[in-house]
């Protein structure tokens, strides 16, 4: 009887396979990369890690992968779009705020002072993440984060920001979960901030997002529970942060990991080179913006990701490294995508 | 061509269902409850938010569980586990620190007094973690804890102690999954000391975790990236901290919820009464020890694992009480199991 069953479910396997897309995988995984060292760089990782007998087979406990957000997933600028829903809060709000149109460093949000607003420093961008993003339940704060997303619009491209996502990228993380790597994001952005939205964006539930967070406090009012986001930084997930978040969420080093700035540069070393004795291989890959023209050209000298000991970091070690203009045929998914 | 396959399938189906145990788990997915109104109560909630069409149908990516360990999962007497490690652990490296001799709260630990351990308060035992819990790479410590898995045994079982485990509750673990529900581990007990033994004993990878932690610091030495364990807390995932950890580590509520003490709570209650805007059904279970002959009878008074205004809470608000002396036919897996 087990015969039967196998010889049918091999029949099942091989009919569904052709049927729902594995041979178009096998065509060409990365349909919005060109062809070139990079996209081989990441295919020929993945082929040696996923197929039995290799010397680099990773099990399937084993294949994480992580993901920084902000110019890795989506785009970041003109400027880190948590931000660009922290200055619209303040401009909402500001009615029942009568004292900011005099106070830094609410004034300069509202006035569009981006060079004032930058002169008020952490204490200034404190500030505004503590009126913005404290005071209220999670609960709330996801239903201010889920409509700002439906109604907000991205200033160059005037489309909603969970739009400005990149193609490449999405393909990327399909093809990793179609190889059985659990996908990850550990983001520099706050974990609140992106749970509501990165599910239906990314395909990548809650459980599986690691990002800075706030100190949130557990209440009963009248006998109803709530989580309270309190007005004190809990956990900030960069830079050295990433390879302890890591640590933290997931419990075990990724085998694959990518970013795009200095605030990556830890996970991806981390990943690359942790935990020797457990002698799993490591891959990096780190996004490069060099296409002003579809998107936007940054690195060494950028005050929002920054790339520049990573990028350093990277080329002595052999990390690939992404050319956004000539890697990859198109940015963002096409409009009618959502 | 759709349509055999979908014969196929349906075929096929059908033939691993009745071959593969389906037909025994509908039979009975909890060989080890006695029949009554414990077991009942688990499997028609299991039933409900499972079965297409029913009010309460719970869609797979919401079916999350989270399991308290200490006295849920596995036993907590005559001491926390982890308190009987770090015991150990001060009895062993003793021979290094001649100082401890004359130094509480070390003296008590070496002369097996606990009393005047006990008298040492929450600076006693803070000194104790610090001594066994940091100081070293989170990779040093998890050896550390593997080693002691294997060699220490429990003073009245014998048994190692990762085999002091509830067959009950590994059927619960395994019967939730074959529902598709995640199961998550959400302990007072320290991440780390957990993470090392809990993927293997109970099926539940580290990434569902969920754990106290002290301070973690990542530190390359001499080109080597490791992640260091700092005599410093983090955070203390009990009481209405359990809620706080669900939300910073899974991003959701639970379905369900199971625990045996005072320290589970806020967990159960958060579970059972939280975000009324979704409507998820919910489920809270406390594991009641009342079998001093198979294994211990503690509640209201006992300093380990007290359970009181868990108990009033969860009799008022009809969440299900497991009384283990009647509810469970065997404590512990045979000794061959592992």
């Amino acid at each position: 009887m087990h015969g039967k069953i196998h010889r049918v479910a091999t029949k099942l396997f091989v009919v569904c396979a052709l049927v729902a897309g594995h041979r178009v995988f096998a065509a060409d995984p990365l349909p919005s990369w060109n062809d070139g060292a990079t996209k081989s760089a990441i295919i020929s990782f993945v082929e040696k890690v996923t197929t039995p007998g290799n010397k680099d087979f990773v099990q399937l406990a084993d294949r994480l992968a992580t993901f920084d957000n902000d110019g890795t997933l989506w785009c970041e600028q003109p400027m880190y779009f948590q931000m660009m829903f922290a200055f619209d809060r303040i401009r909402e709000t500001a009615k029942d705020h009568p004292d900011w149109e005099d106070k830094e460093p609410f004034k300069a949000v509202l006035a569009d002072n981006l060079a004032s607003f930058g002169e008020t420093g952490q204490k200034g961008l404190l500030e505004v993440i503590e009126v913005t993003h404290t005071g209220m339940s999670v609960e709330q704060f996801h239903g201010i984060v889920r409509n700002w997303m439906h109604t907000a619009r991205h200033p160059r491209f005037h489309r909603p920001y969970d739009q400005l996502t990149y193609q490449p990228m999405h393909e990327l993380l399909v093809y990793l979960r179609s190889k059985q790597f659990e996908t990850f994001i550990v983001s520099g952005g706050g974990i609140e901030f992106m749970r509501p939205w990165i599910p239906d964006v990314y395909g990548i539930p809650t459980q599986q997002i690691v990002g800075s967070s706030g100190v949130v406090k557990y209440e009963v009012h009248d006998g109803k529970p709530e989580l309270l986001k309190e007005p004190k930084v809990n956990f900030i997930d960069d830079g050295a942060g990433k390879p302890v978040g890591i640590n933290q969420f997931i419990g075990r080093r990724p085998v694959m990991a990518f970013g795009n700035s200095d605030g990556d540069r830890e996970m991806l070393e981390w990943t690359t080179e942790g935990e020797p004795d457990k002698h799993l291989p490591g891959f990096a890959l780190i996004v490069h913006h060099t296409d002003a023209v579809r998107e936007y050209a940054y690195d060494r000298d950028s005050k929002i990701g920054r790339l520049d000991k990573a990028w350093d970091e990277g080329v002595k070690k052999g990390w690939t490294i992404v050319d956004m203009k000539n890697d990859w045929k198109v940015i963002f998914p096409p409009e009618s995508a959502k």
